[in-house]
């Protein structure tokens, strides 16, 4: 039986054998040195982590299955290089280009290919997903930021150098809004992000000095989940600001669709679970700003694979074209 | 040696013979009734005048070629389904669907494959102008209307039900703008088109009444062209028109990129050949509104084809499909 080796960057890298079918049959992960997923010093130090457990597992395996090469889902990782480039949120790849399906290789003897987690969860959602069958939609990550992965015609969008897909990083809905991590302003990733959504409480509740609200209690730095839980007991600012980014995401989606013209959405990510406080206002101003032809017409699902799995299932499809 | 028909619903119905290499073997066109093109009341009346003139052309060429096929390029031509549906500018179309290929095909006993117009400018464009070899770009007409076609992965991109590829209906620019005639309102065609154009420099000569210019000499309606001959002549409300026009396409342009990461983007119709009057604005503002990793990375193209051959070549490949 073929099997796929499958590496997750986030959620402390844990890692697993898939079969064809999708099965997980082993699990693994290496620990992270912090509380913050990706913090080895070098590239060296995290393949000296990684690859023996990796080998252990494959080992363990090999005589039942044949491996069919390593897939793997890194922020910044380009498909048609093989590397991870200038990666701002992994410690050993700032400002630097990092070849890792060729040291993966070297260090198991298996083919490997890489590409961003959002591509890889949109490869994961098309094989195993609510994408199966489908050759038409587009992938949005609510997560830390928002990534996002373009399948067209049945295939993925990778552009002229791999770097295709950056929804998050589209100034569509607030022209000189906020600044972004990546240098630009006014990115759909500062207001719809779990970061965003935290950032729009902390203006309204500024902005709304006089208002009472469950916000105000809260110890500390207020996360999205803080305006989730607040927004579902009725809070006015809270869902105030899931109205905020519900109709920013909405009005973004009604341009994605313009050009793409996708059968779904599909949503991943802690912020999609949010439920009718988000989505309501985000259908809602999709459907508003959508061109007459298109109205009615596109799905806004959630992700079909279990948030547990999401992450090794995620490049297995990819593992396939080592 | 293998030739294609070409038929182009706009400039009075022009239509050709395309050699496989590009060479336009025989060119003709219908009189249409009236001034504008497509007035023709039913699509009986319109092909009991187009379709006679085909055959004549067929006929007298038959011998040495062999014709694999008819390729139209007309506004709201779907390629999946070879009809024209609800085509507001094609009278005979309006509030239709029209099986414009089947009826062609009836006609002449040819294969016919159809497609909107900036699509077939885009396959054109690969076949025999400045995309040739590229895989990833993006055709921007800039006419009466905005229209695109986008090319992915060396694929153009048609969409779940084959109206991908309407850019010129993406609201990215300005929120709750100008009317559309979809029926939206803010649409980048409402800014960035000829007639467009002209609505700004209306709308500039409103707001600054107390000015001199050039275009308020006019007689009748002002029209795009004038506002590029008064900015040419360094009227200073023209030359803002076109600034304002280019920062608005500018800042579009910087979404597509991130959508599909193009190789360069590629410009065609009257209002692309304004020269620097509008390039300069243009390029300046996408190149702001880019992420940093696209910077200085994007092409910004006029168009290789010929004026008076791109209507016929346009859809040539296509007809190579049929």
């Amino acid at each position: 039986m073929k099997s796929n080796i499958e590496i997750d960057q986030k959620s402390g890298f844990c890692f697993g054998v898939v079969n064809a079918t999708g099965e997980i049959l082993a699990r693994g992960s290496i620990k992270t040195k912090k509380n913050g997923a990706v913090d080895y010093d070098t590239v060296e130090e995290y393949l000296s982590a990684l690859t023996p457990k990796l080998n252990e597992m494959i080992d363990s395996l090999k005589d039942r299955y044949k491996f069919k090469g390593i897939g793997m889902g890194a922020p910044n990782a380009n498909y048609y290089t093989g590397c991870i480039e200038d990666s701002p949120n992994i410690k050993w790849g700032k400002g630097r280009v990092v070849p890792i399906a060729q040291l993966l290789t070297e260090a198991t003897g298996l083919k490997c290919k890489i590409t961003n987690d959002a591509n890889a969860a949109a490869i994961g959602e098309m094989q195993y997903g609510v994408a199966k069958g489908m050759k038409d939609f587009i992938m949005i990550t609510l997560g830390t930021g928002v990534g996002s992965g373009i399948v067209a015609g049945g295939n993925l969008i990778y552009g002229a150098d791999g770097n295709a897909g950056e929804l998050g990083h589209t100034t569509s809905v607030r022209h000189n809004g906020r600044l972004c991590g990546c240098g630009g302003s006014g990115h759909l990733e500062t207001y719809a992000s779990a970061t965003g959504v935290a950032r729009s409480a902390r203006e309204f509740l500024e902005a709304r000095k006089g208002e009472a609200s469950l916000l105000r209690e809260i110890n500390g730095d207020i996360e999205s989940k803080d305006v989730y839980d607040a927004a579902v007991k009725g809070d006015k600012i809270a869902i105030d600001v899931f109205e905020f980014t519900g109709k920013i995401l909405g009005e973004a989606f009604a341009d994605f669709v313009a050009f793409s013209r996708p059968q779904a959405i599909i949503l991943f990510g802690g912020l999609a679970k949010s439920g009718d406080v988000l989505m309501k206002p985000l259908k809602e101003n999709m459907e508003k700003n959508l061109m007459p032809i298109f109205r009615n017409k596109i799905e806004v699902l959630l992700s079909g694979l279990k948030e547990s799995d999401a992450a090794i299932l995620g490049a297995s499809a990819l593992a396939w074209e080592a």
